[in-house]
């Protein structure tokens, strides 16, 4: 254990980053990727969605040509790296209440890309729900405990724990979902949780753009232990392929069919 | 904006405080109170839950022996304070996933005690709702995005804001509600949302102490606009008189006879 002291009555110490309200409330957002040959992989999405959260949030200082530009200047050497882009309001006084005029900090981090995984995934049904809130729904923003405390039940390296509100299954830990059912692709709804991740967003206009019909619909728990095939999707993962479900097994041939004729790259 | 850019791939940078879980999913938890001579008011109640927080999401170190000495040592010159604890685990590799070896943070800040509020409470109905987990209700964790939110619309300093999970009150953005109906003093059940409070609990107890009836039940939006009284409590407000819910207006007679029948004090 470390232990901070900051006594801020008397202004002695300013502690820029412990007066974030990202570490004392989850007040921000994030977002997660690719960094390759100085370029982050498919960033205008990613800026579009940090830019939708920013105005969603009312992070008034957000600027993304300062962002572009910082990005631009610090990933220019980097070859290859993940890249996560967090960015959180500051604190002013105390209390959950913000101002609108409060400044906010815009951390990157890098990080080793990991490596893509050889072996199928296995899905693993949570134990503890996932967070319900249909203003959040949606938003990569910082209030994660309910991926945190369901990805204790990761095991090995080829597992992913799937989360669900009630009885609707809403993705995985640090995944979206897609399903194939009576020959027909789907994916749950994000209106009361969960997060809308870039990769889920190209893999349905991709298979819209190549006449593959794919929904957006809510799945139950009962329903997804009843399916032909699936797979998860991430940015870092790109497409990945389920070969079983809770204790069913499931056949990889239907999304590997289904990457080939996308063109799926990460 | 502040922009912080550090490369964990090399281990050139160091920075255990981005790197902790608190900034990056808001994993962690803590408590609000106030110091008086050297000690936190009602302090075994404020380490209890603490320890309880700890239990619940796996703080392998959670040391609360070593956290009361601290405390004791950094208290010790300090006459009247508002004082936040936070403990938030430290982040080792990527992801979500976290080692129950994990060490964390314990991150104490003081600001000076708010002052007593002198006109009661208007309570405004909260625009954005609650954030829903059955695991994590009852806790007092980081990921208070939903009070945050909620408080936006916080435009006086005698306003509260009270959040709702379908058609259930919770609590205010900052507190516990109790409320007269029927000449029976209830409190919203806390199972699905909310933080209990070590104030609510006080309460409670005196109020069974002292022979007045008070129960634990789910209120509804319809409900709270037609009761005789309510009032809200935290460990900084002590018990705080509402006079207006949404457009109704309350007397607080009810709420001043309480206080001095259990003979509460902050």
């Amino acid at each position: 254990v470390n232990f901070y002291f900051f006594d801020n009555r008397e202004n002695k110490v300013r502690e820029e980053i412990l007066l974030n309200r990202g570490n004392l409330y989850g007040d921000g957002f994030f977002t997660t990727g690719i960094v390759k040959d100085g370029k982050i992989l498919h960033q205008n999405r990613h800026f579009e969605r940090l830019q939708n959260t920013a105005t969603k949030f009312q992070f008034a200082d957000y600027n993304e040509d300062l962002l572009i530009q910082f990005l631009l200047d610090s990933l220019k050497d980097i070859d290859e790296a993940c890249i996560r882009i967090t960015i959180s309001r500051q604190q002013a006084g105390r209390g959950y209440q913000y101002n609108q005029l409060s400044k906010s900090d815009v951390t990157v981090q890098l990080s080793h890309r990991p490596e893509a995984p050889v072996e199928p995934c296995h899905l693993v049904l949570s134990e503890t729900p996932v967070s319900v809130n249909a203003f959040l729904a949606g938003s990569k923003h910082l209030n994660r405990l309910d991926s945190v405390l369901a990805s204790r039940q990761i095991k090995s390296d080829n597992q992913e724990v799937v989360l669900f509100h009630e009885d609707n299954v809403i993705g995985g830990s640090r995944s979206n979902l897609f399903v194939l059912d009576n020959k027909q692709w789907k994916t749950p709804s994000l209106e009361m949780a969960g997060v809308e991740g870039i990769t889920r967003q190209r893999i349905i206009e991709l298979m819209q753009q190549n006449g593959i019909p794919v929904s957006i619909e809510p799945i139950t728990l009962q329903k997804i232990q009843d399916v032909e095939a699936a797979f998860i999707t991430n940015s870092l993962l790109g497409i990945w392929p389920v070969s079983k479900i809770a204790d069913k097994c499931l056949e990889t041939i239907h999304v590997e069919n289904l990457k080939s004729d996308i063109n799926f790259v990460v």
